[in-house]
């Protein structure tokens, strides 16, 4: 019998998902309110509902085997309705940890990982006082609803404190140390419903406006940081029983590693995989959540992926020495993420 | 503008099509009369109908902006009625060539290319004056509707002739010397709308009870002849002023090459690229036909690939050093393909 994911979300992350699914044999559901979404020129079926229609929601957690989604902010009621007909992963307990920042980095703290100096912030008294024992540059950052540089405030001054907190409009938030680290790296590790865990060697990330530019794989890292950045990353995926595609966003300072963010599904920083190993970050997305083996993420090549924003994919120039990938998305817009590329080049360590 | 290529059959192939389609922005609408074909869970729409269906037809023709196909046997009077409304690619030259055994024997020759020794069978006394001629063993094929070794008889000796004409039961057929060939390789070569081509590395094929088996990256040829081959091939594309990806089968004997047969559409010879080249054989044959600049077809790895035929899917034990690509076919028949895995290997020439 043929079997049947189920996502929420109809971006380029189901997109890629849905061709990986293919590529198993497996179908595609889409649940999306959006009209139109990337996802669905792939997928064997829309379910277009909101989150809010119960029925849909009901009638795609029938149709489907098991569900998964491709961004954290999912209302919470669709997912009491879903989890009661089919099993959703990653589970609960990775999305609560990794939609809320001061969750996620007390979760982080306490399987003994390290992170950025914080506090959280719910007035400017809590701000300002923060801002004395931090010290500054810092960045305010609201709990939750975060993507792509949104959601976050430089403080360079104490003065400021008092713009940045109106900023907030009423949301809670964390504010941040600002660490000056020699680089950002990040590690996608994928764990099934067995307990085994792989990862993809980590990738360098560079980001322009808040919005990730490229990935280079190797990272420019010395061995043992490479072994330490993948075998933190399982630890995560370990102490969450978590199932599925993780990105792990580490920063990479004097003192070591430290954990900037996870993302409890596939990440922008993982694309790289699709031409420089056997299996991609997608599918074993794929594998983990359906309980198959997981494949070999060993990759054959080195690699450069870069997002093409907005206007980016009316400049291509040369076709013949990268991989394209385009979102099919209809309209371009200005800081939207419109596809990548992938440069391969011969395997170096 | 999103564009959107129609493939007429909705086989695997058409579903490694579409999801080569996906991966370049491009929608795929599938033409296929039969119900629940692979493609449709990949493709953004599906049109079931018959190719009698001439109001299906110029909607399917109408929704799309290229049009090609996965199988050889379309009805001519289906290509009449596509063809009035957009493009058919490959051509109907090359369809119509590669349709008939004995018309692409001699086109085959009338470019200077090697065959095996041949005669046209229509009657009895043919029959027994060609096997006088070309000698035991010979294989008598049927001039059309052939694949996967269907259609064909060998015969061993002049007194076996009558049994093997009956059995063509009226079908008009070629006479075929049987050449012992040291192997049997593959060229996977596209050419773009602009008359660009490139060529994937020669693979060298295995096949079991006159199916393919296995495809291995690179075949075991001399550097001289691997670019013979590749040489042979793009000339064949040139006569035919080819847009496409073609596969052209090759016997590797004592006096060269000689070739056997072409197929003018993505071949099962070629799916070893989809995970040791940075563009597969797929999205090469859709960047051809939609005009884009080709893309690097070069290697990083060497590669097998192995058919899963009928139950073979039911006897993987180890997931983790291949690659697995399923064709989500819903019930396992003996003899039918139902996936393939392809493992890598460092490029070693």
């Amino acid at each position: 019998m043929t079997k049947t994911v189920g996502i929420l979300g109809g971006g380029q992350l189901g997109r890629m998902l849905a061709v990986a699914a293919s590529r198993l044999g497996i179908k595609t559901h889409i649940f999306e309110p959006l009209p139109d979404p990337p996802a669905g020129d792939t997928a064997t079926k829309i379910f277009s509902a909101s989150y809010e229609d119960n029925g849909a929601l009901v009638a795609f957690a029938k149709s489907v085997d098991v569900i998964t989604y491709e961004f954290e902010n999912i209302p919470t009621k669709a997912l009491d309705a879903l989890e009661k007909i089919k099993p959703v992963f990653p589970q609960r307990i990775a999305l609560a940890t990794s939609q809320d920042r001061l969750v996620e980095k007390q979760f982080l703290e306490s399987i003994g990982l390290y992170v950025a100096p914080y506090a959280p912030v719910d007035t400017l008294e809590q701000l300002e006082e923060a801002l004395e024992t931090l010290g500054t540059p810092c960045i305010l950052k609201t709990r939750r609803f975060g993507y792509d540089g949104k959601g976050q405030i430089r403080i360079e001054t104490p003065g400021q404190a008092k713009t940045a907190f109106s900023a907030l409009d009423g949301q809670s938030a964390v504010l941040e140390k600002f660490v000056r680290f020699e680089r950002e790296i990040s590690v996608i590790a994928a764990r099934s419903t067995s307990g085994e865990i792989t990862c993809f060697d980590p990738g360098e990330n560079v980001h322009i406006n808040g919005i990730l530019h490229t990935t280079t794989v190797p990272a420019a890292l010395p061995n043992h940081m490479q072994t330490d950045a993948v075998l933190l990353a399982a630890k995560i995926l370990n102490a969450l029983d978590y199932v599925g595609v993780m990105g792990v966003e580490l920063f990479v300072g004097k003192n070591g590693l430290l954990v900037n963010e996870i993302a409890p599904r596939v990440h922008n920083s993982g694309h790289w995989t699709q031409n420089a190993c056997l299996i991609d970050q997608f599918e074993q997305h794929i594998r983990a959540i359906f309980g198959l083996p997981l494949g070999n993420g060993q990759r054959h090549s080195d690699a450069i992926m870069t997002n093409l924003i907005g206007d980016d994919i009316n400049h291509l120039e040369k076709h013949d020495n990268f991989a394209l990938h385009l979102y099919g998305k209809s309209e371009v817009k200005a800081g939207r993420k419109m596809g990548h590329i992938i440069q391969l080049s011969p395997k170096s360590s």
